[in-house]
């Protein structure tokens, strides 16, 4: 098929790209040539693609309207492939935080963390808020002073569970959930309590675990319904171990998009998981469950995995903070392998804090796979109110502002202006080149890498056990080329080059976490699911660095459209500047914690 | 096509493999279903292949008939894919080495190798060997006590190459050969020494380059007649610049296997290149030129890429010492990209002292250019004869003794049992499994790597500029899927973990270096090149571990067939362990080399 061949993109070399705000870089918008299918229209479409030589050419085509072949395939590039998103270390000071041994168990991170918490300035609940998530420490001195124990609280959470789930709500929040398993956990938390001898802060706090993750007694399905068929649970993965150690109460596997492939979080055989802000909308993907039980009170944290924002995506949907930490800084070990390169094991949130905390029952500070990299030192961020580091330089690029809805714009400029005012630190405007290109490199990686992953499974299950949108990603993600995964690739490594200039002048880069927020559950999607590319791409676009470059990266609620949806802004911070971000992201939350709304489905678990 | 699909080997977890020497894996010998092609014969088969449609189920079919299918594009394995071939490094003290500064240059570099060898000792000519190389000390020598000039060296040379490439021989040395830059260059050579002001050991010292390695004032052909046209060289690569810097006199590019896809060296552009032991008989590719030309006598040393043995193999098939250093101690730029994992630039060199003179010139410590790890600290090994280490383990598998010509194995297994009763050492038998998967994979992943890097270049060209052979490597280069070259990562990873378990118990890896000695130049070849991939593997598969894990590895002269061929035995090396392997190189060597041979072809030139 050269004939057809669509010519390739002539990048230009790094070192011309001007990243500066005066930067002659065309912004490309994403202009996914996809209709929004549901219903019979996805079957039809799938019964195309799944044609032997049809098919191929109709991926071809696709590939091609949609630009992969311009931008990607076919592109040309200077770039040699960067595979693991490892940038060099270097042993920079960060500023405020207090260093940890490598040796340390997770509940002694934990206690360093918290140390790192000035515990009696934020960790009461201050009156004058309308509303603020309980947190982990709420939890811990509930139960050191008696007021509660583990066992009331689970037993207030799985009523509240099972009301979410009832035929009037259908909140869609859990794949699988033991309510014998969590009164276990919790009579023997609330026994530790008894003889004073709580594991960490941890101990008795409820954390929910995306269905990625295994976590025993449960089956780990990755929100299908074979895959813990052909791969069995057999143990608690790494972060999970961490947290157990810690005396969590792990109260089963949230909702996800199936196969992590989509954005949405609506699931055809799960149920779609419905936003707490808002019913009748999504509550985003891929970890929408978790993103959802946070939002909704019944934890305070939950773990997801994000491998293209699908732990920020949510997060910002819902409201809550969504934190993915430095590639390689917590274990993959038990994490369903959907891809190698671009996912991570992800926190979400009521409060910044509180990620934090869960951060240091997780990390480790020599989890590195691939890389020979010599692991940066642990750190935790002092965290002081106010925020006491004052020459913080916020990198902004213009165009993203206007990359999104109008009330996303206004917001996230707004809140963005007040935490200048308030710490009088400096935002200085650049550009971030090849935004689209970036976003379909990291497409044909992940897809590539997910399709080579899992192929093996796929050979043991029928077809008919996929949902329909997964039936028509699966096929785009096996129909990738060396080529094409090698060229993405190259454009990531220009990308790590394009990044380190602009980090050498700003501390964190700033962005709208999305670009739309939390859409409507139409009603023809409950079935078949829902192709939406164009929403898809308005929600990933943003968040595509800190997954193809290794960054850690946190949204932080910031406000409501006027549907009283929430709205996210995101940090993306520098290569392992993760105790800089959660600073930074606590200051924000700080300047906009006093405006917080409730959520419409909301279990107040601690007051009862 | 699912129909058709061969079904995936489905590997062992790596822990069940055993590596000792009982194990019960099964030996899989190189089954290359390609017949030899030549002539009218090549020419229809590319006629085929460049069929549209056919071409791709042509392809499909000899993928699948050569086990790529079942070992590699559909196999069913544990491992993530290892993309950079890096082990992690640990700061493991190496015997009797000298730690240099990192920061020196390159004069201080080789001045501090020079104190490495005890030069009283071996570098003078010693008279009761049969033959012996000059080496660099002898130049050195000659030009300091003003026996000769550079001057002087260098008429010699320029008559000596233009003989070789008279009508009578055509040896096919060089693709660029400039005598008055060689001339300019001995000219100043020859002042700095009259000021008694050489600038380090290498003053004076011819060294060839091989055509993928940038040197002015030369094209950078890579062996094709329009890769210079659309690649223009501006500059010295790093390794050049570095040797220019020590003074050594760069004698023009050296013939090569067009774009490095081949092995025999037989260039249907420039002539094959011939052995100087036989000039009926191939070199080896596809460093042929570099190997032919220091063989001949041309210069003590030249240099070589090696993407999948092309130093080693053309260096045991000439009789001369061949050096691929770990990867990433060599910076690539100026390098042809080729490839991005897998090529490295090596040595080629009439002794081991002189690989290690070069080696010292060449590499950088800090040269990292995808990882993130601290390079190692750079070390010269202390060569004093005897050596004096005397705990070295090597490890050898019993199969690849087993798995070459009869005269191969006689000779390597003498000259081995000879290195063990000198100095004592202990060879212990191991299992290295998956010798023909490794071989598939590097060659899914070199091809994917070459086809994706000059895919640019070669659309803007006519086809018909590629000779034959490289028609047809370049369609199956660029036929596979993301897949297939994931999966090859993946096998890669495996095979990193073999060989870390094998070096935990053993300092070196030995192997005969070759399954075949030079074979003859049939009268078919020189138009059209030749399709021998029978040979082709046989050359090829114990080599493959120094380029796709990156390790150091080195070949030495230990004998000759009936034929009086050359036959060279390989050490393969831990990561980042190249001073033990020059060493035990070296005291192979000494074993070996009373009983060198004087090559057919050959230019005594400091006798004159």
């Amino acid at each position: 098929m050269d004939f057809l061949r669509a010519r390739g993109l002539r990048y230009k070399a790094i070192d011309e790209v001007d990243l500066g705000a005066s930067s002659d870089e065309v912004y490309l918008r994403a202009n996914v040539k996809a209709p929004r299918m549901a219903g019979a229209l996805v079957k039809v479409f799938v019964w195309f693609l799944e044609l032997p030589i049809f098919g191929r050419i109709l991926i071809y085509f696709l590939k091609r309207q949609n630009l992969i072949h311009k931008l990607v395939s076919f592109a040309e590039l200077q770039e040699s492939p960067l595979y693991v998103p490892m940038h060099p270390y270097d042993d920079a000071v960060e500023k405020e935080v207090k260093c940890v041994k490598s040796n340390l168990s997770p509940p002694e991170q934990v206690k360093q963390a918290m140390d790192c918490l000035q515990s009696s300035q934020n960790m009461k609940h201050i009156p004058d808020l309308s509303f603020r998530h309980w947190t982990i420490a709420d939890y811990s001195r509930a139960y050191l002073s008696g007021e509660l124990t583990p066992r009331m609280v689970a037993d207030r959470l799985i009523n509240a569970v099972r009301e979410s789930s009832s035929s009037e709500l259908q909140m869609g929040f859990y794949i699988n959930f033991d309510a014998e398993d969590i009164l276990r956990q919790a009579v023997k938390s609330t026994i530790r309590y008894e003889r004073g001898e709580p594991l960490s802060v941890l101990d008795g706090v409820p954390i929910a675990i995306k269905d990625e993750i295994d976590c025993l007694p449960y089956p780990t399905t990755g929100g299908t319904t074979w895959m813990h068929k052909v791969r069995p649970c057999k143990d608690d993965a790494c972060c999970v171990k961490r947290l157990r150690l810690c005396g969590a109460i792990l109260m089963g596997k949230t909702n996800m998009h199936e196969l992590g492939a989509g954005t949405s979080g609506i699931n055809p055989h799960y149920g779609s998981t419905r936003n707490p802000h808002d019913p009748q909308r999504v509550a985003g993907g891929s970890s929408s469950g978790s993103a959802a039980v946070v939002a909704a009170g019944l934890c305070p944290a939950a773990l997801g995995v994000d491998g293209g924002g699908s732990v920020r995506m949510p997060a910002a949907l819902c409201g809550v903070v969504g934190f993915k930490p430095s590639f390689g800084c917590v274990s993959h070990s038990g994490v369903l392998p959907l891809n190698w390169t671009v996912g991570m094991v992800g926190i979400l949130a009521g409060t910044v804090e509180d990620a934090l905390v869960v951060y240091a029952a997780i990390c480790e500070a020599s989890v590195s796979d691939q890389s020979t990299a010599k692991p940066p030192k642990l750190c935790f961020p002092l965290l002081k109110s106010p925020v006491l580091i004052s020459d913080i330089t916020l990198a902004k690029y213009g165009e993203w502002f206007n990359d999104c809805t109008e009330e996303i714009r206004v917001c996230c400029t707004q809140a963005l202006a007040k935490l200048q005012k308030k710490y009088s630190w400096k935002i200085i405007e650049v550009t971030v080149p090849e935004i689209e290109v970036i976003r379909l490199a990291h497409y044909v990686t992940i897809g590539s890498e997910c399709s080579t992953s899992i192929a093996c499974l796929l050979d043991k299950i029928n077809r008919e056990e996929l949902g329909w949108d997964a039936r028509v990603a699966l096929p785009v993600y096996g129909s990738f080329s060396s080529r094409e995964y090698l060229n993405a690739q190259r454009i990531r490594n220009r990308q790590l080059q394009f990044h380190k200039r602009i980090f050498s002048q700003a501390d964190v880069i700033v962005t709208p976490t999305t670009g739309v927020t939390a859409y409507e559950i139409k009603n023809d999607v409950l079935q078949t699911g829902e192709l939406d590319y164009v929403n898809g791409a308005a929600l990933v676009r943003f968040q595509i660095a800190g997954n193809f470059l290794g960054l850690p990266a946190v949204t932080v609620p910031v406000g409501y459209d006027k549907s009283g949806l929430p709205i996210g802004l995101q940090f993306i911070g520098k290569p392992w500047g993760d105790s800089m971000l959660i600073h930074i992201a606590y200051a924000m939350q700080e300047v906009c914690i006093s405006e917080y709304k409730k959520p419409e489905v909301y279990y107040d678990i601690l007051s009862g």
